[in-house]
């Protein structure tokens, strides 16, 4: 079959799947971003976005990817040679530890298996540890997109305050955004980073900042030198944000779109379907690994992800080899494994518009690529994914 | 989980599923109809449309849907009173019988049961047994979408020349046009009827007629009246077509692309992928009939059409309850019976803009939703079909 | 200029152009078309219809372009030998004649200069000698698309129930509805003609037809064959539309939205809009005439369409000339003359979705290329229209 | 009129109209960023980006917006301390003082009126005074966007070397690019800094960077912090861009079709024009300040932008007034005066996809409503205008 036969099942971990809504939402002429139509769509987009959030707090939109606004998150509250502690927990945990040096932070790790999701009681020593109070940050990945584990965030905010440490919070939730539930106030995080292209279901485009009045604060004497991502000139005392520049006017248009799409259905249903989707993708793996194919990467049962499966090969099989077949032949586009994973594990997307028989779909092209190239594995994979939703 | 989370799997036996290059190039604003650039356009369809019917022949089109253009094809070359052959296949059959009547020419019918395939060998003795040569025409259906039987052209053909009858041969191609192999030429068919909204991928909007010389010289003297749909009006003697007022220019820009992506897949290409989804879907069927549940509604092995697969319901299970199960829970819009067929039989679409993953989350919905509701099927029906993909 | 810079300027008298808000509402998926949602949006649009038509009445709509609905007004109403009453109007008055003549219907013309308005008091004199009651029906134009004249309805209707006739009264809207007033039940029309590409601002693909209870009586006994187009077929009694095969969806999403447009500016403004861009034409025209160049065509000022402004070219200029150069130099679509006003008359639309500066943008045109071509005029021609526009 | 019939007329400096090949190009579904499908697009976008630039040097793109792609010129090459030389030109200037500012740099101004053109003889004393080889760069606005004149790039280059200073030059093309000339490596330029949505095009989303190899090399030394945005990770030594996380893919195919309609028209062509746009709305501009109405805003004029024109109303005059009333009116969005000149100016930009009747219907928007609001104003700006097109 020609490649580009029929729809893409695009079950890479981000971006995800755009419902034709939003697309069409964002096709459209250029507005006045300075005129009151537009305000109102940039006014109601920054309600949407704190109820997902979960915060009454302040929340700001950059015309950036995520990766910026975590860059955001750590020059608006930081200053040159204050400390950040991050707990390992895969590759994003690596590339924040990066972005730490980059602007002269010094990077606390405590190390882990990529397989094993972060440890609160490890994060509460360190932190009880730290006397001097040196540290001046907890930077943690809530939902690990290269290895599909979620982090107990209610758990980690728990170590924070049984050991007295007022370091601030600092949460990736890019990946878990509008796919698993995220407490922005409940949880006292600080500042979360979120990416429209992930449960948001957008291009890629605007980076997201919820921030706690103590971040906003931390922000007026923070010495890391920012302009263009600066809390305060993005979020006035008015309440309205005021972009540096035209604002990004058609990607509100698709963010406003999205947000009444997922009011529609109910933000709980929305990750009540994740957790149904996930599951039937992980009943499928369990299938596959017990007859010696790819085994869920994730050594913890409870900490699995709902909008992303890691998939480890079993030895001697290219996990790329597989991603290719699936792209070829079945016109199905799957995330591969990032850093040391690379070629060892690959991605099972399952966040954002997704249905039962699209998820269906992705796990027969793996499947059915399996037994083309002849990657062992145990049979009725799909079988037992689509005995796992008739039942839910 | 919401009917409309995810992209709908559109299995209905038509419309199908439009591709996003086709919606996007009809979505432009208005052109100069008689301007060149747009001509250009035209002229190009109609040269693709031709290898797609796979003559050299005149071809027109018509702003109207395929039921038009079968009333054109009896408008352009009958005159009242004149007898029309007509093999009973399934409901589209009987809907062309009625259209004849409605316009005051007679019917003579083949009778036959729905589930069997024409039988050439009756239109030949029909034929022989018009001693007086009253029958003018035969008029057959190619792929009965309410049955999803494909006609053996080549031999009706070949009954016809057997009697030494020179009666037109109408040929209705609505559901096989672009998906299944049609020979105007080499069949000897001298009038088509096509539409836009199947294996051409568009929407409705379009029905298409290929005229053979003998039907373009019948169409002189055709009693019948028209206007909107003159074949001698609409394909004037300097090749360019010539439309009734203004041309509907958005749907030729959208069936311009529709014949490029034929073009770049490869007709032949196009065939052998429709009979491999319609093959992987018999598989799963085959399984589930096993266990009493839905069973091929086609009675010849041989004649069972690769657009489309009709199921018959066990006893007392109603088909209509499945596919609003299907829709209601799993976004997926099958086809139900027709005519006397109603609550009996459903209907996979498997033509157009399809591939491996959709046509088994489309098979997948099919089976999560006869389990809950209790209709009794062989287990694995799925797995059927994703073993025959694998190994196809 | 290279012609496709910019956007195109597209003032023929329709195809009209189309707002993004339509073009995006056609721009998606497939549905069921006989899924509750979508019959929804269908008989949103009938009622919808029913307010642009000004009826209580049947209205249908038909896959295929308004020239279709025409010939199903005279299908299901009159009967071979039938005579029609068809005062010259243009062009369009001439193709209904030779419709009707294919249809094997007699035509009483009433001749006509093309400049001049259609007579009422004409028509009472035919009706009143046709003492035998051999005329039928009354086909009339409402709106010359041809010439810009619009003909008074009132004193149609005021004429036949002088005359105390019972024919039938036929009306072509197609180049009015949606842009100047038409009262289907007030005026005692029987059956009128519409079609989408016009006022309704969408591409070619949809006929209307608004349909009086006699006309519906009358299509019970008329003996002109059709089925595609039947009125009762397509009307059932439960009110409902039924459509030949697949509904043409993405037409009806089409005219969803072009519907809630015109609500929402509202009807009446709607006519208002097209009065004062028409009369902003005019004031071009009449300043451009006043110095040997191009007048306005129609000879009586009270008649002049607000939907299309015809002009005159001055001796031994072409009309055709001067179109090629605004579509080249100026990225602007204007019509040309039909039949025989090719060449000597051309025609500026000013219906459907058009504003002020797109007014003022396609006069402009107009006077820069007849510079350029050395077409003499009257200076001064956008500054007048300009002018009327600040004072109106 | 209500305020939303027909199309808007976009006359904005910024962003700009979008054709509609753009938005269709970017209105798709997510591809894999990784993948040579997308990574070809990239390929060539770079490709093409070079020849707007007019370089042969490093050219990068970032998901931001232009603002970001000016801090990025100066956290890439700057260290903190470093002295800027600024001329100002007008509210631009003063952002990217205090951008410097925001990043610990010291700005050394050159005080000018926003009416006057920047002085090379001013920035030639100035480098010659510093001694001390203080200061690292001058960074200048090519175009400044508040008040509609064009620097003479060109000179400062003359400047700079004839002071024999070897200050790095940055450049602010964001309303320059794609619309005026510009020449990166002639000029010897060092950074400059881009925008998706002006002259491109495209809506906001993408900045872009050109840098010389100079620039480059002073990336490895300098010391303010940066990562997002960092030139040697975008730009990496194989010449393949790499994104910090997911590439903004849709943004990429708008570009890509942006830069094949540039290329269609040929880039020195797409200058012509603006020059003739430009013209045409200054000569309508001096027809209304010769009768006490607005006049251009820049003194000098062989200067005056010809991708905006700054009108200065007269006294008394509320320049916002007029551009509600031509927005609420005429639907014709402009610019308001920033900064110090909010109420005294208004911008009419004419840069990006615009053509003759585009600009037209802008100043008819203009004159129709100062008429309307008694602004006094020479009678004829209009008429003047299509007097420069027809003889230009």
């Amino acid at each position: 079959m020609a490649r580009n036969t029929g729809r893409t099942f695009f079950n890479a971990p981000g971006p995800t799947n755009i419902p034709y809504q939003i697309l069409r939402a964002m096709d459209r002429p250029s507005v006045d971003f300075m005129g009151e139509e537009f305000l109102q769509v940039q006014r109601d987009c920054l309600v949407g976005l704190k109820k997902v959030f979960k915060t009454e707090k302040t929340v700001i939109a950059v015309a950036a990817s995520g990766h910026a606004s975590w860059e955001a998150a750590m020059t608006n509250t930081l200053s040159p040679g204050d400390t950040v502690l991050v707990p390992e927990s895969g590759y994003f945990s690596q590339k924040w530890s990066a972005m730490c040096e980059a602007f002269n932070l010094k990077v606390q790790a405590i190390p882990s298996e990529w397989s094993d999701p972060i440890d609160p009681a490890k994060v509460e020593a360190a932190l009880k540890a730290d006397v001097n109070g040196e540290i001046k940050a907890v930077a943690i990945v809530h939902n690990e997109t290269s290895t599909g584990t979620c982090t107990d965030l209610a758990g980690i905010r728990g170590a924070m305050d049984a050991a007295g440490h007022d370091a601030l919070l600092l949460v990736d939730t890019i990946s878990s955004l509008g796919s698993m539930d995220f407490r922005f106030d409940e949880w006292g995080i600080d500042v979360a980073v979120g990416g429209s292209q992930k449960g948001l279901m957008l291009p890629v485009g605007l980076g997201f900042n919820a921030i706690s009045d103590k971040a906003m604060e931390a922000a007026k004497t923070a010495k890391l030198p920012r302009k263009y991502f600066d809390f305060h000139e993005l979020a006035p005392e008015n309440g309205q944000m005021k972009f540096p520049g035209t604002a990004p006017f058609h990607m509100f248009f698709g963010l406003h779109e999205a947000l009444g799409l997922i009011e529609q259905e109910g933000l709980e249903e929305v990750f009540k379907r994740h957790e149904k989707l996930a599951s039937a993708t992980r009943a499928a793996v369990e299938v596959w690994g017990s007859g010696n194919g790819p085994t869920l990467f994730c050594s913890d049962a409870a900490r699995r992800s709902n909008s992303i499966t890691s998939l480890a090969m079993p030895d001697g099989f290219d996990a790329n080899e597989l991603r290719e077949a699936c792209a070829d032949n079945s016109n199905t586009v799957l995330g591969g494994g990032l850093g040391k994973l690379d070629g060892r594990v690959f991605r099972i997307g399952h966040l954002g518009d997704m249905n039962e028989p699209m998820m269906i779909g992705a796990l027969s092209a793996v499947e059915i690529n399996m037994a083309r190239l002849g990657i062992p594995h145990g049979k009725g994979g799909v079988s037992a994914a689509i005995d796992y939703l008739a039942s839910a």
